[in-house]
């Protein structure tokens, strides 16, 4: 059996990854050129794939960056030149408020502990460039339920809500008319290998991107929000891309079409029940997530205090390896990752030896 | 037979790219985490080997991006505060300009026509923060001499000399004391799939960024010279890079540390020489560079005028693909890369079938 990687990002390939990988030496997709029709037309399948997957609306565009953090400044760069305000619950969420908070901007934050969520109305009906909101903390394994994510755009309705839907996409069954922009990293639920963004923006998100860029207020850099869009209008990107992860990412998500995005989704809620159901009746180990609504379905995040590396080395004797916990709680927590690429059968084999620890 | 690549970039696999990728994909080198220790030796192996092939000095730094196109745009975030000077002879080294100036910096520029270079003693004696040259023009194949590359260092002592090697390294035997940062992109030369930059910062420019940055004076964004230099000492990076492309490129190099740095070399120049004899006598086709010591060994770029269109079919119908002019020139011009994957036997077949196009 090879090695299992429960990892939370990067993760386990999607179990169709390696094939499309072959496809693609043997036919040359790895030495096209980013200007020839060719290209053209993964960058096209990619977006009709990805659209029809998420059921994406006609007044979004799909961009992509090399990853989401670069996503991050560019939003900083191309839509912020007043004021943001950040919902913070984990390292990732905080992270966006420090890329803005280092370019100098004004911003506000909402912070809650870890494991939990901020009271959302702490700053209702004050009005910013942008409200950042994490959809799934990869560091806590907190989800922010739909309806408290949704009430943002009721609290600020002026502002663009960008949720950063890093861990979650296309796991999440996202409202996108309740939301501005969305991104993610297709190292984690895609199951592809790192280093690609990708990004979703719809046409508010464009316009005052393209009101700040023709004002000449924001910085005009090759890549920034308008030469993004104006590039995917045309299948096209404004430098060279990571050309194999965008032809990988269009199959991958080709093969999550073919499997169903309903069966994927009841599967993964079966996979994260099973596991839920049984931390929480183990003797050693406990969710750390303790609000039943805000536990995550994809990052399942497991106080094991001092048997923390016991644990790892026991799953990984076994050939599953899960994630240790983020930053400040390394060697006291594990992640789990619950991915698409995850099958009922191994994670099913995850929760039995998690479930014998002792 | 496979379709081979002499496009200038992408280009083809370096031939022992479809193995490793096997073998990173087989052990699970797609799933590591950027964090993990794993993922350091795989970049302290990149930099071992890559210091090793081209005999890189100590006081050099290597890094990695996602682009040469973050690059231009990290040089003039985090090195050029005053003014910076342009040598451009094409395309691309006109671009590095364009991003400079797009970014509302002071710019001076020495420019010549496609196929020939500008002489660089126009600006001698100023001083800029950055003297950005061109060692290899992709889009024209004027390479710039050394002697004379190296003469742009004893004009601007100050200044910093930044040469874009992005179709020329490793095939380009600099030596490294005479210039001060160095870069590349590895769908080229390296023959990899693209999404990867290569930035080697002397211990000169990072001083320089090391000093803007603390004085606040420059942008602090996620990725800037100063956070790659420093995780890129922990054999880290500020975000998640693309994994594979940076194991593909360490055991790519190790692969062309045991051909010899040498022999390729000299097979590069004998694959050169019969394609440009080749092409000094055809009946229809001439060399686009006229001065023989501008002549680019790695992108030969050849005036087809009216019949482009029919040559490149006819070398495709042979299951050879080499690249169309580039910009203004599309539709009049071929490039052909000439790359260390490019072998002998397959460049004397290219050579006989062009030799016969009539």
């Amino acid at each position: 059996m090879r090695r299992v990687y429960f990892t939370p990002g990067p993760s386990g390939l999607y179990f169709t990854v390696e094939h499309h990988l072959k496809h693609a030496v043997k036919t040359g997709i790895t030495s096209i050129s980013h200007r020839s029709k060719q290209f053209e037309e993964i960058f096209k399948e990619a977006e009709t794939n990805f659209k029809e997957l998420v059921q994406l609306p006609d007044n979004y565009q799909m961009v992509f960056t090399s990853s989401a953090t670069e996503i991050w400044e560019k939003m900083a760069d191309g839509l912020i030149t007043g004021k943001s305000l950040h919902i913070v619950n984990g390292a990732f969420s905080k992270k966006f408020y420090s890329v803005v908070n280092n370019l100098n901007k004004e911003t506000d934050i909402i912070e809650s502990s870890w494991g939990d969520l901020p009271d959302f109305k702490t700053r209702a009906n004050e009005e910013y460039d942008v409200v950042g909101v994490t959809h799934n903390e990869t560091s806590t394994g907190v989800e922010t339920p739909l309806d408290q994510l949704y009430s943002l755009k009721k609290q600020h309705p002026e502002s663009i809500l960008a949720v950063d839907a890093v861990s979650s996409l296309p796991v999440v069954n996202l409202d996108y008319s309740k939301v501005d922009t969305v991104y993610a990293s297709v190292q984690k639920a895609f199951g592809l290998p790192a280093g690609l963004g990708v990004w979703l923006i719809n046409d508010k998100t464009e316009e005052l991107a393209r009101n700040l860029h023709d004002s000449g207020k924001v910085r005009q850099t090759p890549h920034n929000i308008v030469s993004l869009i104006d590039q995917a209008r045309k299948y096209q990107t404004p430098s060279t891309p990571n050309i194999l992860a965008i032809y990988l990412f269009s199959q991958v998500v080709r093969d999550m079409i073919n499997r169903g995005i309903q069966q994927i989704r009841n599967d993964i809620i079966y996979k994260s029940a099973i596991m839920y159901n049984m931390l929480e009746k183990h003797n050693i180990l406990n969710p750390f997530v303790k609000e039943k609504t805000l536990r995550s379905d994809t990052i399942i995040v497991v106080d094991s205090g001092e048997r923390t590396n016991d644990l790892l080395n026991y799953l990984s004797a076994h050939k599953l390896e899960v994630g240790n916990g983020y930053g400040k709680m390394m060697g006291k927590q594990i992640r789990i990752a619950n991915f698409p690429t995850h099958s009922k059968e191994q994670f099913e084999m995850l929760v039995d030896l998690i479930e014998k620890f002792e």
